[in-house]
C-alpha cells in the first residue's frame, strides 16, 4: 500500500465538485472511475475508495471554517441516473483485513462530521439523491438530515451488502436506519435483503427517505426545501470564514513533523511517541485577534496537526501499536487559549475550533492503538492538552523530578479545565472525566472542586487523575515494562479490551456505530464466508456463487 | 460433538452442591475433574465446560421455583485456595469457533439470570471466593451482588484472558468491571494485563472487590454478611416452592416434541419449524389454582419447553439455521392465563412464571438464528404469544383463509395483550413493541388503543405490528421464497445483521454484553492470533509463546 496522505483542497479534488453560493453549498460527487487510491479496480457508478472520502472529508471541514456563511449543503451526484454505487468492492476484495476497517473507521467519522456540522454548526445537509443510492451510497444519504430520492421508477435506495457480498453495511447504515430514521426492524430486515433496493413511495412510507419527488419537478423541488432549510438555520449571518492554509509537514521513515506536533516513530519496539507542543505566543486578548490569527491560532493548528497524525499513523503504521503521549510548554498559555475559546464561544470561529478538537479527541477514542500519556517535568497537560492524558488508556506522572537529567527543574503538574468539564465530549455524551469516574459522583466532584489548580504527582494519583505516579527510581523501569509488555500482547485483544474500556456507561447511536456495529463487521470481514477464497466477497461478479459453511455462529 | 442435554437435577449434579437451610442456600462449586462433556480435557481448580454450567443454569432455576424461601445465596468452592479458574483452556482450544460462540451466550445468559434473581425476586447472590478466582471465575463473582475475597497473601482475582490466551474475558467481565463496580478504566486496563492478578486491600481499594477478609475471620465473616442480606431482602416469608418436575421430551434426528412445544428439523432447507401450543384447559380462577397446578400450569409448562427448545437447537443444531414460528390454540385462553398472571402479580409464583417467560424470551432475542412467524388461521398469537412475533426478524400473517385447506376456518387473528405492554422488556429496557415502534410514539399509541381486540391481517398489517399480510393466493409463493432466501445468505451476515436490528434504541449493560462484548470476542476468537496454530490459545500450556500478527486493526 502507498503511503496515504489525507491532506487535499478543493483544487485538487478529482471526485467532488464543491460550489458555493451564497449560504447554500453544492457536493457534486462525480468519481473518476481511474482514479482510485491503489491500481487494481475502477471506481464505476460513482463508488469509491479512501481517496474519494478524503476529498469529502477535506469539503466537509473546509465548509466550516472556509464557508461559515453556508447554511444549507446539497449533496447530490454529477452521475447520470446513479447516485453512487457505495464502496467500491474490488477494493474491498483485494484489501487486507485491517485496511478495510481502517476504511470503514474513517468514512464512518466523515458520517459523522457531517451529523455534527447540522447539530452543531447549523449547516444542514440534505441528500439530493438523483439515481440509485446503494449500500455506503445510502449511507451517505443517511448521514444527512434530509434525503430526496428522484422518483423515476428506477431510483432506488438499497443496502445489498448481506445478499450480495454477504457482509454489512459498513459505514453506520443498520443503526441509522432504526435508530435515526426509525425505519421498522421488520421492514429494516426485508428492506436489507433486497438487492434491487425499494423506490419512491413505498421509500417514503417506510422512512427510507423524506421525499420522493417526479423528475420533473426534481431541480425546483431540491432548490425549494435547500432554501426552506437554509432560512431555517440558526447560523449567523454576515460573517468572514478563515482559509485553511497547507498543513506544512515532513514525513520520514522514522519521524513525522509539523510545527506543533511530532511523532517519533519506533518500528523496533512497535511504538509512535508522539509530542504535542503547547502554545509558543500569548493567546489573543479577543475575538478579534483570534479571527486576525485564523488557521495559526494554535488550539487550531495543533488540532489539526493531531488529526492529520492520528489518520496517517492509523493508516500508513499498523504495526506501531502504541502511541505514547507526551505535552512540552506551558501550561498557564494552553489555559489562557482555552478560556479564550470559551469566553468566545458565541464567536463562530471559537466555537469551531473547539467542536474540531472534540472530533479529533473522539477519533483518538476510536483508535485501535493503546494509548499511554507519560507527564514528565516540562509538560502542559492542562485543559484542553489535559483531554490526551485523560484519552490514554493509562498514563504515568512523574513524582518529582528526574534527579539526574533536571534536578533544578519543577515536577510535572497538571490541572483540569473549563474544557475538561462539558465542551469536549466522547461520543458516548459523557466527558471523560464523567467516563473516567462513572458511577464514582464523589470522585468527580472532587476532581471538579480543584478545577484550575496545578497538581502534583501525588494529588493527581489521590484524586484519581492519572494511573501511576513513580519516582525517578521507579519511572525507567515501570515505564519501558509498560511499553514492552504492551507491545508483547495479541494486538487484537487488545484492540477489543480498549474498545470496550474506553467507553463505559451509556450508549448513543455514535457508540453503537463504532462499538457494535463496527465490532460485528471486523467479525464478518474476517470470516471466510465473506473473505475466505470461495466467499461473497472474492467471488462478486466473477459468475461463481458463494459457498458458505451454513453453521450459525 | 454429543447431542447436549439442558435437563438436569440437583441429584444429578456432577460439579455442584446446592444446600439450602432456612432462607440462606450455598452453591458448591466442585468441579469433578474428570466429569468434561466431551473427552480431551481435565477439569481442573474449578474450571468449567458447558457442562459444569449446565448444572448452574438449572440450580439458579430452581432456587427460584423450588426454594422461594430462600433470601440470600452463597456462591462458593469445594476447593482448596481456588475459588475457579474460569474457563477451561483447553476445551476452548479444542472447540470449533461456533460451539466456543454458543457456550460464552450461554454462560452469559446464566450470570444474567443470577443477577435477575437478585435484582427482581429479591434472592440475592454473594460469592464467597475464598480462594484464587481467575477469568471467567471472576467473572461468576462479578454477577453477584456482593465479593468477598479471602485476605491470605495468595488468592487473588484476575482477568488473564488477554496476556495468557490473547482473548477477553468471554463472560461480561470488561462491562461489568466498569459498568456494574465501576472500576476506574485505567485500573481496569492495568487489571486485565496482570496474569497474577490483584489481591487482598487494593483489590477492595480499586473496587474489584467489596472486602477482603482475614482466613480467620472468614466463616464469620461470610455467615455475618450473609444474614445480612438475607434480612435486607424484599422477598416474601413463609412460602412454599413448587417442584420443577422432569420435562418429558423426546428427540429424534427430525423432530423435538414436548407437551405444548414441538419442532420439526428440517436439515435439507436449514429450517426448524417450531409450534407452540396453547392452554388445553382454562384457567384457574385463582392463585391458590395456580400453585395447586404448580409445574402443570401451562405458562410455565410452555416456558420451559421453549427455553429447552431453544438451548437445544442452538447448541445441536447450528445448520437450522432459520426458525419458523407457529401458534395454535385458543387466543382467549391464552389471554386468559396472562391476565390471571397478572391479577396475582403479588403472588411470588405468578411474578417468577412472568420473569422466567421475560428470560426465555430475552433468550430468543440473542439467539443467531433467523426467526420467522407465520400467523395463519386457529393460531393465538395473543398476548404472551404475540411476543414470539414481535421477537421474530419477520411476520407473515394471513389475510382471509386458506381456500383449498379450510375454506370454513375463521381468519387468523393477533391480540396485544397487558403482557405485552410491560412485563416483558427486551435486554434493551424496552418492550417488543417500544423497539418495534422506536421513535414512533403515533404508532404505539395506536397500537396500545386497539389492546384487548382481536385484529384480522389488515388491520395487523396496517398499524404495523405484522411484516406482510398475503392472501392464499400469494401465501405459499412469498412465504416459501422468504424461508429458501434467508437459507441462501451468509449465516454470518445474518447473525450481524439481525443482532443490530433487534436492539434499537438505548442499551444497557446487557445489551453491551451481548451486542458489543460479544461481538468483539466473536471477532477475537476467529483471529490467527487467538486461534490459528500458532495463537496463544492454541499454545497455552505448551511452552511456545505464540506468534502475533503485529498489524493493529
Amino acid at each position: 500500500m502507498p503511503v496515504v496522505d489525507f491532506r487535499t483542497s478543493p483544487g485538487q479534488y478529482r471526485h467532488w465538485q464543491l460550489a458555493v453560493d451564497g449560504d447554500v453549498a453544492t457536493l457534486t460527487m462525480d468519481v473518476a472511475e481511474h482514479g482510485g487510491l491503489v491500481p487494481g479496480y475502477e471506481l464505476k457508478l460513482n463508488s469509491y475508495d479512501l481517496g474519494v472520502d478524503i476529498e469529502l472529508h477535506d469539503a466537509v471541514q473546509r465548509l466550516r471554517f472556509e464557508h461559515p456563511e453556508v447554511r444549507a449543503v446539497v449533496i447530490t451526484s454529477g452521475k447520470d441516473k446513479v447516485f453512487s454505487a457505495g464502496a467500491n468492492i474490488r477494493m474491498l476484495a483485494a484489501s487486507p483485513h485491517e485496511w478495510k476497517v481502517n476504511f470503514c473507521k474513517f468514512t464512518n467519522e466523515t458520517r459523522g462530521a457531517i451529523e455534527d456540522a447540522t447539530s452543531n454548526s447549523g449547516q444542514v445537509y440534505i441528500a439530493a439523491v438523483n439515481g440509485t443510492a446503494s449500500g455506503g451510497g445510502y449511507e451517505l444519504a443517511l448521514a444527512c438530515d434530509h434525503i430526496m430520492l428522484i422518483d423515476d421508477r428506477s431510483s432506488a435506495v438499497s443496502l445489498p451488502e448481506l445478499p450480495l457480498l454477504a457482509v454489512l453495511p459498513g459505514t453506520g447504515g443498520l443503526t441509522r436506519v432504526t435508530d435515526k430514521r426509525h425505519v421498522r426492524r421488520d421492514l429494516a430486515d426485508y428492506f436489507a435483503t433486497r438487492p434491487e433496493g425499494i423506490t419512491g413511495a413505498k421509500a417514503v412510507a417506510w422512512r427510507l427517505v423524506d421525499e420522493a419527488v417526479p423528475r420533473a419537478r426534481w431541480e425546483n423541488s431540491v432548490s425549494e426545501r435547500v432554501r426552506d432549510f437554509a432560512s431555517r438555520s440558526a447560523r449567523p449571518i454576515e460573517v468572514q470564514g478563515i482559509e485553511l492554509t497547507p498543513l506544512p509537514k515532513t514525513r520520514t521513515g522514522d519521524q513525522i513533523s509539523y510545527s506543533s506536533v511530532t511523532a517519533r516513530l519506533d518500528h523496533e519496539r512497535g511504538v509512535a511517541e508522539i509530542t504535542v507542543d503547547g502554545p509558543r505566543d500569548h493567546a489573543p486578548a479577543d475575538a478579534a485577534g483570534l479571527h486576525d490569527r485564523g488557521a495559526a491560532f494554535w488550539t487550531l493548528v495543533m488540532t489539526r496537526e493531531l488529526d492529520d497524525l492520528i489518520l496517517d499513523l492509523r493508516t500508513n503504521e499498523p504495526e506501531l501499536g502504541t502511541w505514547v503521549l507526551r505535552t512540552r510548554g506551558d501550561a498557564g498559555t494552553v489555559l489562557d487559549y482555552d478560556n479564550l475559546l470559551l469566553r468566545q464561544r458565541d464567536d463562530w470561529l471559537a466555537s469551531e475550533i473547539v467542536l474540531y478538537l472534540k472530533r479529533t479527541l473522539k477519533r483518538l477514542d476510536v483508535t485501535s492503538r493503546s494509548l499511554i500519556a507519560l507527564i514528565e517535568p516540562g509538560s502542559c497537560f492542562a485543559g484542553s492538552l489535559l483531554e490526551l492524558a485523560l484519552a490514554a488508556d493509562r498514563s504515568y506522572m512523574l513524582s518529582g523530578v528526574f534527579e539526574d537529567a533536571g534536578p533544578e527543574a519543577s515536577p510535572a503538574e497538571i490541572t483540569a479545565g473549563a474544557l475538561n468539564l462539558g465542551p469536549l465530549p466522547m461520543g458516548n455524551g459523557l466527558t471523560r472525566l464523567q467516563t473516567r469516574f462513572y458511577g464514582d459522583e464523589a470522585g468527580l466532584t472532587a476532581v471538579e472542586k480543584r478545577a484550575g489548580e496545578p497538581l502534583e504527582a501525588e494529588d493527581a494519583e489521590q484524586l484519581g487523575l492519572v494511573t501511576f505516579a513513580p519516582d525517578d527510581i521507579d519511572w525507567d523501569e515501570e515505564v519501558r515494562i509498560a511499553v514492552e509488555e504492551r507491545a508483547s500482547f495479541s494486538p487484537d485483544a487488545l484492540t477489543g479490551l480498549e474498545a470496550n474500556y474506553r467507553f463505559a456507561g451509556p450508549e448513543t447511536m455514535e457508540t453503537k456505530i463504532f462499538g457494535r456495529l463496527t465490532a460485528w463487521q471486523n467479525w464478518i470481514f474476517n470470516r471466510p464466508n465473506a473473505s475466505g477464497p470461495d466467499g461473497a466477497l472474492r467471488r462478486y461478479g466473477t459468475g461463481q456463487r458463494a459457498v458458505f459453511d451454513r453453521k450459525r455462529v
